[in-house]
């Protein structure tokens, strides 16, 4: 007998048909005889119907309100999917946030999870129940609603595994795993059956919108096991019916480079003929992180006169007219001329592989370049490289990339 | 100084735009340096949806899960409300049931308020802030989310005001006060400018939904004034904006006829022949009572034959089929035959000057004969009399009392 958190995206809970359509995977898994404690999204397009109405009263809307509002979405989808699991025989009962409860910081609208106390939750899972969970929210010691942001319920769901020592993590999503690259790119993509934590923060981070970072790294740090699966189809001629994203150490398989990664969320942001002094990036970082702005890639290049120096750094791309304004107000770039460039894609290879072998970076420098296709910035990390190139030659970089690493899968 | 409820019902709240215009009426109270708890009802449809979720997956759902995504509605109002005053320059903030707490019963879709524990709402209403609850719901013991009923957002309104002893209760809604009769149905209607809570209970009781009833019975046991008006309108030439629900002693000049209500939703039901043996009312009404149909009007014939007699009562529409399934599964009536009519209609009027003065009845009675319409079933109590006739005629009725008891507007 088995602890399983399942988790059902917001395609997956589209409407009342699809909820009861989850519902039967539920079933399946309890038949089996295993506990399941069931985590859901809003359904789709209500969050953001909610957000509009938000934004409709006041762009400048208070954050604690935000939550209060944008919350209930994921609420109704957990009282639907109680009756629903009801109907088909199956006990169960929803559990919000602050019932829980499932503990926040303060920080409305994107809070962090604290603490989860699963005392009373557990108990009414060894007495047979399906818990039902909204994903995305929880409650803060001031006894306010918070939201975890943006795709927060795959790390509700997450972190329930981990505070509930669950067996599995299923995240039954809109697709059947996670992919080489982005299939609708390239047709010959191949699902990745099993992925380190490692690669999959890279991916999720570059990317690969299947599961959102923070849930990765919680799901990392207490080691669970999350299964990335489709709610729309049953895995046939596969060992495994998803992606199954674990630790490194229990993949025998290791690829040196497991997937190819495509970013259209960048901008480019240039200063020109900074004055070349130590700390300059520090002045020019510095007020843009007490800002906020998480700065993805930065290059700056060799000054030519040894006075001067030009500086690039990207930022995502809702981001970069606040990235502006913070460079604008700076009184020592007063007058330097500032390039912006929403027209650039960030491509990158992940895989754990890449450490111990040699030619990655090469190989993917060189399949660039006889593409014709020119690098404007470089980052690397142990598992990943990324390079910036024109959004327009994307798709074909991604192409070329992914044959040239082989990861397309054999014609049938 | 005053502390002042106002409620703000679905139309009044429909979309944010209204919204806005409600936060206005709020700043207009703060301006007055009054303390204000705003109520709010769910958007108007939303309750609808989400109800319809409910029944598109199961007509037998539960109604814990239930309570959790139909109160949903009324959150998603209350959080957008107090952005709505905040924009405005009002410090407010959302409180949830779970969260004053309003405590309620645990009967789940219509639930009944235990308790509400203002302390920490009087700090923050002393502190300056406006309050914002949503109506409808409360919390149980179990710490479920309860909701009150259909029109429940009245009841937390008037709960809400006696348990702050606030000074009034104002109740915007989409019509500017309550009417001697329909003004759809008689155009000359009159606002009634004050009324008893004793005649607003029979109004409301009697298919002027201005006012749910259950709010006008907590206001009268706490002594609680409640003002009905309009959110889109201010009044003007009149002493008071909308209709104030008061104490009869509050009130100068007493109606002997306050107004005239008609009620569409009633279903006839005859049981013919049946023995006439004592006990015989006990034995029909007793099973229903059990099955929680409430009867509102009885007549039962003389006995022609000493024997047998008919038994002649009315319920609400909807729950006509339900009563009839009781009586048929009942032994002793077993091959009785049962007459069912829809196509009735209550005629009532209503008024505290009733009980001292003679021939309010007498009057009713010969109206309705000079237009030829047939009594089916008469009640009465001490400030109304009630009339069950065939629906054809509602009308005609109720513009014909609506005359001979002098309620006409003075014609400009």
């Amino acid at each position: 007998m088995a602890l399983i958190v399942a988790k059902f995206g917001g395609t997956s809970v589209a409407d009342t048909a699809r909820i009861e359509t989850a519902a039967a995977k539920v079933l399946r898994e309890v038949e089996r005889g295993n506990k399941v404690v069931v985590v859901v999204s809003a359904m789709a397009g209500v969050t953001n119907q909610l957000v509009g109405y938000c934004d409709s009263i006041s762009k400048m809307y208070d954050l604690r309100e935000y939550d209060a509002v944008v919350s209930s979405g994921e609420q109704i989808t957990a009282g639907l999917m109680a009756m629903a699991l009801q109907k088909i025989g199956v006990q169960a009962r929803s559990w919000l946030g602050w019932q829980v409860p499932i503990r926040t910081d303060n920080v409305h609208g994107k809070a962090r999870i604290e603490d989860i106390d699963v005392t009373e939750l557990r108990k009414r899972l060894d007495s047979g129940e399906v818990a039902v969970v909204p994903g995305f929210q929880g409650v803060t010691d001031r006894n306010r609603i918070s939201t975890l942001g943006r795709g927060g319920s795959d790390t509700t769901g997450v972190a329930l595994a981990a505070a509930l020592k669950a067996d599995r993590c299923d995240i039954y999503t809109d697709v059947n795993g996670v992919y080489t690259t982005d299939p609708r790119i390239v047709e010959k993509a191949r699902k990745i059956d099993r992925i380190s934590y490692e690669e999959m923060m890279e991916m999720a981070s570059l990317g690969s919108k299947v599961l959102q970072i923070r849930s990765v790294e919680i799901a990392m740090n207490s080691n669970v096991p999350v299964q990335v699966l489709s709610s729309f189809e049953d895995a046939i001629g596969s060992d495994l019916p998803g992606t199954l994203v674990t630790r490194e150490e229990d993949i025998m398989e290791k690829e040196i480079v497991s997937g190819v990664a495509c970013s259209r969320d960048e901008a480019k942001i240039t200063v020109l003929d900074v004055p070349d002094k130590p700390g300059l990036a520090a002045r020019i970082f510095g007020p843009l992180a007490a800002a906020a702005i998480n700065i993805d890639m930065i290059v700056q290049n060799v000054s030519s006169d040894g006075k001067h120096t030009d500086i690039t750094f990207t930022v995502s791309r809702r981001e970069s007219t606040r990235a502006l304004e913070v460079i604008g107000n700076l009184e020592e770039f007063k007058g330097a001329g500032v390039l912006t460039a929403d027209n650039v894609a960030k491509i990158s290879v992940v895989g754990v592989g890449m450490v111990s072998h040699h030619g990655v970076a090469s190989t993917m420098f060189k399949t660039l370049a006889d593409k014709g296709i020119n690098i404007q910035v470089i980052s690397t990390s142990e598992i990943k490289i990324s390079v910036l190139i024109d959004e327009q030659y994307a798709e074909l970089a991604v192409r070329a990339l992914h044959e040239a690493y082989g990861l397309s899968k054999k014609a049938a």
